[in-house]
């Protein structure tokens, strides 16, 4: 049972590779097959079929994310502060994501968009509090932190191909990251007076 | 020759649909063929292979927005709303820019790099000029503004699945999209004082 085990995670291992260099459509499950050293058939009777399989890797991933890195909706640059080392630390993971948008699958599940819906209401939240600013909508909010925060990884399609040098110097665009999400989160926001 | 123009025309405008649908190692030249109601073999002398089929319908469209919608570095909010109008129009096209990331393709070429320096380089002098705030750096501002303008195309990462209800509400997002640039390009700039 312990080695039924193992060999799931080496699939799941070797189909993150997969799926991240050539997408759903183009991956093989043979290849994925090999890579783990297990026999292909094994793999449909772990997972089913291809598309089952990249949202168990997909799932598996960003559930570890929102386990390892809480959403902070009183401190958003520190949130995009991390979301930003994620997103470069995690390549493949963005590249996961950005073929789930293209190959228009069920975009993650039903798990990944009550994740969501938490975090905007919670970010709601923090803004009827007064720890964030109310000029833009929470939703907006989010998909502004999310876009900008990751901006500069693998798969984006403007940061690393709008500034080839990015590498040289990430800490620099990090703390630009974490300024930006200031300015958005505090607009609107009241100034603290004395009661 | 006429005829000839006629049927190049024909044959990326099948290309465009087929590389934003299935990406460049998804498509397939006989169905471009078909769809463009030519010979195969045609597309390859016209074209050489498919990668340049790619870079060539890629370009022909950047270079029409790049001609459509001069960039104006000291009207950046306005800038913005009309890359949010443009992404949303283009699915097509946001969908060819967000493969050539994922596909690891020479991005776009040295004509795309150009246009790209250019922009920074004009946003640098209108900073200089103090006509945009000087908080950010020019290629941070312009990756910012591109990421949040184009965040709820149909290639986003986050955009439409963060938002369902999105295509509902157009206009409430592209409000904000602006005032956000506007904060952003404001920041750092040196308020007006009479000479």
């Amino acid at each position: 049972m312990r080695n039924a085990e193992a060999t799931r995670e080496r699939i799941l291992e070797a189909a993150l590779a997969e799926f991240s260099a050539h997408g759903i459509a183009g991956a093989r499950v043979d290849r994925i097959a090999q890579a783990a050293g297990c026999n292909k058939n094994l793999i449909y009777i772990y997972f089913e079929d291809k598309e089952t399989l990249f949202t168990t890797v997909l799932m598996k991933h960003l559930m570890r994310v929102h386990e390892e890195q809480p959403f902070t909706p009183d401190d958003l640059p520190g949130y995009a502060g991390k979301l930003f080392d994620w997103a470069i630390a995690n390549p493949d993971l963005m590249r996961l994501l950005a073929w789930c948008a293209l190959e228009q699958k069920p975009n993650g599940s039903a798990e990944r968009t009550a994740t969501i819906r938490e975090k905007i209401s919670k970010l709601a939240a923090a803004q009827h509090a007064g720890h964030v600013g109310r000029t833009f909508p929470a939703d907006f909010l989010l998909t502004a932190i999310m876009s900008l925060g990751t901006a500069w990884s693998a798969a984006s399609l403007f940061g690393p191909s709008l500034d080839p040098k990015f590498a040289q110097h990430p800490a620099k665009v990090r703390k630009s990251v974490i300024e930006a999400t200031r300015l958005l989160a505090n607009a609107g926001k009241q100034s603290r007076t004395t009661k």
